[in-house]
């Protein structure tokens, strides 16, 4: 069978092996044309960089494809807006084969087809390292768009999903020989979470229940960096500080018979890469949202006036503990 | 002097430092809201990788960022628009000094003063390669976008500026003790080309004098990868050819003295990275533009029915010459 790689194929024909999975032609013209909108529009942008951020090693070409794309589709769901565009830039080896792009934009069409969003630009260069850089473009009414910088004391702190799953995935991928007590179910649960992220615009789809008025109340952020980071984020950003109950933090359950409690909180808590939405929201709103996201998302805490956020044990009779940014990841 | 690095300074101090750079907060939210807007919307996205788009050996890092912000803002202007936002992707090794860093924003940001358009978001990551990966988006009223596939057999065919000169101070700076008969202000005039090139958001107000109807036969596109690769893709995105004129070419002048009619020829047609723009428009069009344009601009040929580009020999006795793709920049 034969794999040309990119440098053999050259960079136009490529192009219109790309061009399936593209809404407008990426080669047709400098740029793309976006009809005019009456919403706002969200703009994010991120870099992925192999051996940083994706491996072959634990990460298949679609699954590299569909995270890049459901990082971006994260942070547009944490400003309550869906999904529109996206440009996707690659940077590449020549060496690099052409079904290992291709497999890339697979994977990122199947995240877009299944969550919204076409791909209407581009730019392929060649690189001595893979990188993916992605821009997302979202809508959204902007009376409702959802900012990090209003949690309130007295309000409730909702996250949704599990937390550490992604990061247990990512264990169980670098360690396949690792011995554990997980069930083939729950070690597929975690290697998904790792590779196919679900990026959380059920619940933008959620807040249409929700008055214009009531998004003044709603501060919140995805989880991408970890549970532990996006609840300092808010609470710095509003000047409040939280108490989040240990008996409340969203870990999986396939974690108490496999992981030492520090290992579990750790993960939970700085983990990172979950995608799940974290909220400080009024209570009513909360229980509003609680029954229809079912075991999906759980109160973990409560906003504070103090600045300080501290992890409250309510389980045992250990003092809280103080959650600080120097345990939190840092892309340097 | 103290030279801190981008790891020792931290990715939260590193955006702190970056934030005056940039319109909204950077590190505010999951991403930037832009405000409804009544035109359409243009979007371009590029990526450059150190050691392949720009180096330290010719391009200081102020040139890095004002080249990486000009190539945008070309496309912007190829597809008659105006910049609006940018967002700027920047993966970095830990061991880039903040300086260089700051240095980038700086040269991105004057840039944007000049042309407009403001940063409205990021991203920094760690990456063993620097790479920078911008997206621009502009505005336009969706009945006066330029677009390639609209060239006409006629047509005369209209490029700005001079070409060659951005491959002459590529030249200049990889051999800085080449003996030229250049002048000193003719050698800064090419350097200047290559590290700090000026994208035609002065043709862009011009259109502005043009009629909507006048605009369906206009074609256009800017010649980042080459005069050459301009009309070829002109040409073949209209399904017509091209005749252009050994006399019209836009080689600067201080080539005579310099450079053999071969090299001279080469540089102009395929050195690349001018980011003028190449039209291809009715007569009296460009009759109307010309005088507003000065020596900055040429007709350089027509548009013909069959579809070879030919490059016409009209002073000497050669036969015409066909350009093809083959001897164009190709990014693999």
């Amino acid at each position: 069978m034969s794999q040309p790689t990119v440098a053999e194929l050259g960079e136009l024909e490529l192009l219109k092996r790309l061009q399936p999975f593209c809404e407008s032609a990426l080669i047709g013209d400098d740029a793309a044309v976006l009809p005019p909108r009456s919403q706002a529009t969200v703009i994010t942008t991120d870099m992925l960089v192999d051996g940083v951020h994706f491996s072959d090693r634990t990460t298949p070409p679609q699954a590299i494809g569909w995270r890049a794309i459901a990082a971006n589709l994260s942070d547009l769901a944490a400003m309550g807006s869906v999904p529109t565009e996206i440009t996707v830039g690659l940077a590449l080896p020549g060496h690099t084969p052409v079904h290992w792009v291709e497999q890339v934009y697979e994977g990122m069409a199947a995240c877009l087809r299944q969550y919204g969003g076409k791909i209407v630009g581009g730019d392929v260069v060649r690189s001595p390292q893979p990188v993916i850089a992605i821009t997302a473009l979202g809508t959204v009414a902007p009376q409702r768009v959802i900012r990090r910088d209003r949690a309130q004391p007295g309000q409730v702190i909702l996250a949704t999903g599990w937390h550490g799953a992604s990061r247990a995935g990512l264990e169980l991928l670098l360690q396949p020989d690792l011995q554990t007590p997980l069930s083939a179910s729950d070690r597929q649960t975690f290697i998904q979470a790792h590779q196919y992220p679900v990026p959380r615009l059920d619940i933008v789809e959620l807040f249409d229940a929700l008055e214009d008025d009531e998004f003044g109340a709603i501060a919140g952020m995805d989880s991408s960096d970890g549970l532990a980071n996006a609840v300092l984020w808010l609470c710095q950003a509003s000047g409040v500080g939280a108490q989040l109950m240990r008996s409340r933090l969203p870990l999986p359950q396939a974690f108490t018979p496999w992981l030492s409690d520090a290992t579990a909180l750790d993960w939970c808590l700085y983990g990172g890469e979950d995608f799940e939405l974290v909220l400080c929201l009024p209570a009513e709103i909360a229980l509003e949202l609680l029954p229809v996201l079912g075991s999906q998302a759980s109160i973990i805490g409560t906003v504070a006036a103090s600045p300080e956020v501290l992890l409250m044990d309510d389980v045992g009779d250990r003092s809280p503990l103080t959650l600080t940014w120097e345990s939190c990841f840092q892309h340097f």
